[in-house]
């Protein structure tokens, strides 16, 4: 039964061979990749703004320098990752970047903040879609975590489905986000050039502000730098890409980079020229909407696929996760169950796992995960500084032809990225300290990982100068509690595979241990029995106590020793409830402390 | 760490001899099996008023005949389960009476619904005391649901740890309450006798009541039979007294039918004689107190010690609970594990299946468990009437002698259980109908289990007549992921036992299909490898299928099948995430799928 549902939601399994099958266009990528970077439009004009608010509307004009601040950082990091992309053309991004150019630590540093960092965005934006729609149906209101638990479930099972088929489904969303706000800058721009409005800018660009400061002016551009988050997403992705990969990824990335750069721009010029102040009870967006169209049908069109874009934004998570657990497992450094693709050819236990780790995130913040947001800005920030210094790492090593203009775009990169991460630390302390904490344990852990599967494949490599023991014999035991056919079957198999077999029998009273010799005289002479008197009820430490006695002799004389449990196989489930399960208990004891080989002799009941 | 846990709750173990060491004198078992009868004093005469309240006040003189009805009831239970108790000195009760007197089915309804019956006692008799404890402290009016179940789990443990030792801790408060109600009665009866009070009851014995029906009467008679719930405890934990246990028993059972007698007609005189009425906000008990003694130290003593004893009640039941179930599980009526004695040398699952099923009442209701109450009623009434009924029969049947005096006694006792049943299926139909669909349910499943258990039995007997299938070799399997020590040592094993070995290998793509066959050459020529290539990337569906194929031709030569499994065991528990678990699946599916053995070779990690 769970097998057929598991049909119904995942879809039938896929053959390897038809992998291919299973690989994005350009079309489809960007939709799947670039809704994380997409959906910051939404908020990141509004985040510079807020810091501005501060000094007063008056400063409002330095949206405009701020804003082409974020686009040169932009058009570095697109420059950059473009060139990630042709350099590692199998993914992995930051973390292999930073990997081959800075040393493991770094790899693993930026690694490790990344995955974080997508968990952090599905928890994110998911509870913001949440928030939209509970917004605009209030009674749903107390049902906020629930509604973005399913989200999450949603997105999950159509990732399980497999990234064309998710791609599909959640395309649309995203194109049409994209459509409402070209529409909105359009119609807003237009009217500015026409002279149709009458607005005119609050404050005119070049007004001397007094009590402004360059720390004030640096927050307001690491605030607008939010918007730039989603934008490595790409390059850790390349290989769910169709062939050639590394071309349509590149070719995908300048595209979203692009649509990005005309979004943020036009949002933000607008803002400043409509004087539109952030407010709590409404987005910049929905005020721009309401400005420039009134609340008729293209107003609520805009406001609709901003609240989807914001859920879909936790899809790009979905793509780039797996394939960077991927990456760290394939190095040792994470679980090797990440390294396996599912029934439909996504790695399906990276999926699962970014989709518990935030749901756990949802739970543990009631939904309210805002304060998050600094937190993955931050985690975002460490891999964009980390791979840029590790690509001119690569081009002062490397040196190939046009090195220096391509240095020169990493080097700006760099510094840009650094800055903002600084300026995040010295800001915004209090809410992302804990990354300080957290990524070393983290580092540490895959560390861990790390050394343990080293030692595990030094314990299992043969030898060839080291003799294995000779086995010379073997020694059965076969513990019963009573005498039935299982235990006639069980005896019949030990004799036939053992060169010394030993029943033995646990009483809980003098009296059935003596009745246990007497009958076993008549039932199996041959067979030795060892019985012993257990004062405590217990059949497990006699058991183990007198398997240890044989293991001792039987190890002395090369002697292998194996443990027969009967097991009953009851035809309905329900049966296992009226059977002490016992003999679980016992292989369970005898496999993690003792050595000796422990065999299950199934006894199938007919009824 | 969870063992010393375990220790530390519960204690160290017993040795099945200090099992008469845990045995109880009378005075502790009074305290002990008697706590659910002589809590009902504490509503017996309230439930009384309130159906005699809705004719009106002039009516509750009737409450004196209908208190000397309840008694006669009362007395002719009592006698009735003295002579049960020398007749079945080894207990059970109801159940074994009935069984051996009325057949089995009779047997299973009075077992059935005694043991519904004590997970209802638990449930309600806590939440009764938590209401009582929560009322006294407001703010923690919302945590009933949580404080219920604090509640039992501790009186769980306390159970757990032994019968002794529950006695010892709970024998107080039994005391207490008896006490407490005996200052009450003694002042209100000295008061009365002396004329302290001025206080004359409202209307004289004898007063003629318009609109008084016998159904109302009737009617109230029932109710205050709720008064006798428990009685039959001590006759189900017949075992746990110390020798002679049915004299013991027998003695026990008289003195605290003599104090219930006194402490309910008592309560019930004075209610009458002080003119209280039944009110939602405060007990009858509480309005006697406070009338006699007003607000001072005893009325508190009264209070405290009355929420105490509506907790205790729930302890009756983890007495009697637990060795019902085993007297039904000796008959193979319910699962083997209730025959078990503990640690502590009690029948740990039933204590454990009553301390769960009350939570997950008290959780199911929310801690609103007062609508139970005639359920549990009518769940009491019924064993009431079979055991008397099967009394009847066991006197016609064996005649002992002075057998007339005998049957008069339960001829008494089994007209009036059975009036007061029908009175409850007639006049609380709506909430008692439940009894009628879960009892046969009950019973149906209690059949389904003897079946099971009966069946088993049959195909375990070993049949003298059928030789058992020869054994004339081994073929013992291999599955392996690659060649390693384990693989080398399991092969050495697997060639030790076996007169035929085969090596399986799934690949998942036909390089290292073929990589496998061309390593294998060189590792171990002398043993067969199959190699397999899977295209859905399963491991445990293509082996499962060789194996069908290797099983199939074993089994014509009179060959076993064993599956050798090598498993990793991590030297730290985190590690078992680092190591694919699909051999703990292919086992589970070749046990559960397949006739065939399964042996595990245990390969410890060193580190």
């Amino acid at each position: 039964m769970s097998s057929s549902l598991k049909r119904f939601l995942i879809g039938k399994p896929l053959k390897s061979t038809e992998l291919g099958e299973q690989k994005l266009g350009k079309l489809k990528a960007l939709a799947i990749l670039s809704s994380d970077a997409l959906s910051s439009v939404a908020y990141g004009t509004e985040q510079i703004l807020i810091v501005l608010a501060t000094v007063g509307l008056v400063a409002f004009w330095y949206s405009l320098p701020i804003a082409i601040g974020v686009l040169v950082l932009l058009l570095a990091l697109i420059l950059s990752y473009r060139q990630i992309i042709y350099s590692y053309p199998h993914g992995g991004g930051a973390y292999v970047v930073s990997k081959n150019n800075l040393g493991v630590n770094a790899g693993l540093i930026a690694g490790g903040s990344l995955l974080v960092d997508y968990i952090l965005t599905v928890a994110v934006s998911v509870s913001a879609g949440t928030d939209a729609i509970t917004s605009a149906v209030p009674t749903l209101h107390n049902h906020n975590v629930f509604i973005a638990i399913i989200l999450v479930i949603i997105i999950t099972i159509l990732n399980l489905r497999g990234v064309t088929e998710s791609a599909s489904v959640l395309a649309y969303p995203v194109y049409l986000f994209v459509l409402a706000l070209v529409i909105l800058i359009a119609t807003g721009i237009y009217n500015v050039a026409t002279g149709t409005t009458q607005i005119t800018p609050p404050t005119p660009i070049g007004t001397v502000v007094p009590g402004i400061t360059l720390f004030i002016l640096l927050r307001a551009f690491s605030s607008g730098c939010s918007a730039l988050t989603g934008v490595e997403a790409i390059s850790n992705a390349i290989p769910n890409f169709k062939e050639p990969s590394d071309k349509n990824a590149a070719k995908t990335l300048v595209i979203m980079g692009t649509i990005l750069a005309i979004l943020f721009s036009g949002v933000t010029f607008l803002a400043y020229w409509y004087g539109i102040t952030p407010r709590a009870e409404e987005t910049v967006v929905s005020q721009l909407g309401s400005t420039i169209f009134g609340r008729n049908f293209i107003y609520y069109f805009i406001q609709a696929t901003t609240a989807l874009i914001l859920v879909l934004a936790a899809n790009t998570g979905f793509s780039a996760f797996p394939l960077l657990a991927y990456n760290l497992a394939a190095d040792k450094f994470m679980p090797r169950m990440y390294l396996m693709r599912g029934d439909r050819l996504g790695y399906s236990n990276g999926i699962i796992t970014l989709g518990l780790g935030s749901i756990i995130l949802i739970i543990a913040f009631e939904g309210h995960t805002e304060n998050l947001i600094p937190l993955y800005a931050v985690g975002v920030f460490i891999p964009f500084t980390l791979s840029q210094t590790g690509m001119i790492i690569k081009w002062i090593r490397e040196k190939p032809k046009g090195w220096m203009l391509k240095l020169t775009a990493n080097l700006i990169g760099a510094i840009i990225t650094f800055i903002v991460l600084t300026i995040f630390f010295l800001t915004k302390f209090a809410q992302v300290w804990s990354v300080i904490v957290f990524l070393p344990i983290i580092v540490y852990f895959f560390h861990r990982i790390n050394k343990h599967y080293e030692s595990v494949g030094e314990q299992l490599r043969i030898d060839p100068t080291v003799e294995p023991p000779k086995i010379e014999g073997n020694v059965v035991i076969v513990p019963i509690a009573g005498i039935t056919k299982v235990v006639d079957q069980s005896l019949n198999y030990a004799e036939s595979i053992g060169d010394l077999v030993i029943a033995l029998y646990v009483a809980f009273d003098k009296e059935s241990e003596l009745e246990m010799k007497r009958k076993w005289e008549k039932f199996r002479p041959t067979v030795r029995l060892k019985t012993v008197y257990s004062s405590y009820r217990s059949i497990t430490k006699p058991i183990l106590k007198m398997i240890d006695a044989i293991e001792h002799k039987a190890k002395e004389n090369n002697h292998t020793v194996t443990v027969l449990i009967p097991q009953f196989v009851t035809k309905k489930n329900w049966h296992n409830f009226l059977h002490n399960q016992s003999s679980i208990l016992l292989r369970f004891y005898l496999i993690h402390k003792k050595n000796v080989i422990v065999s299950t002799v199934p006894y199938h009941f007919q009824k």
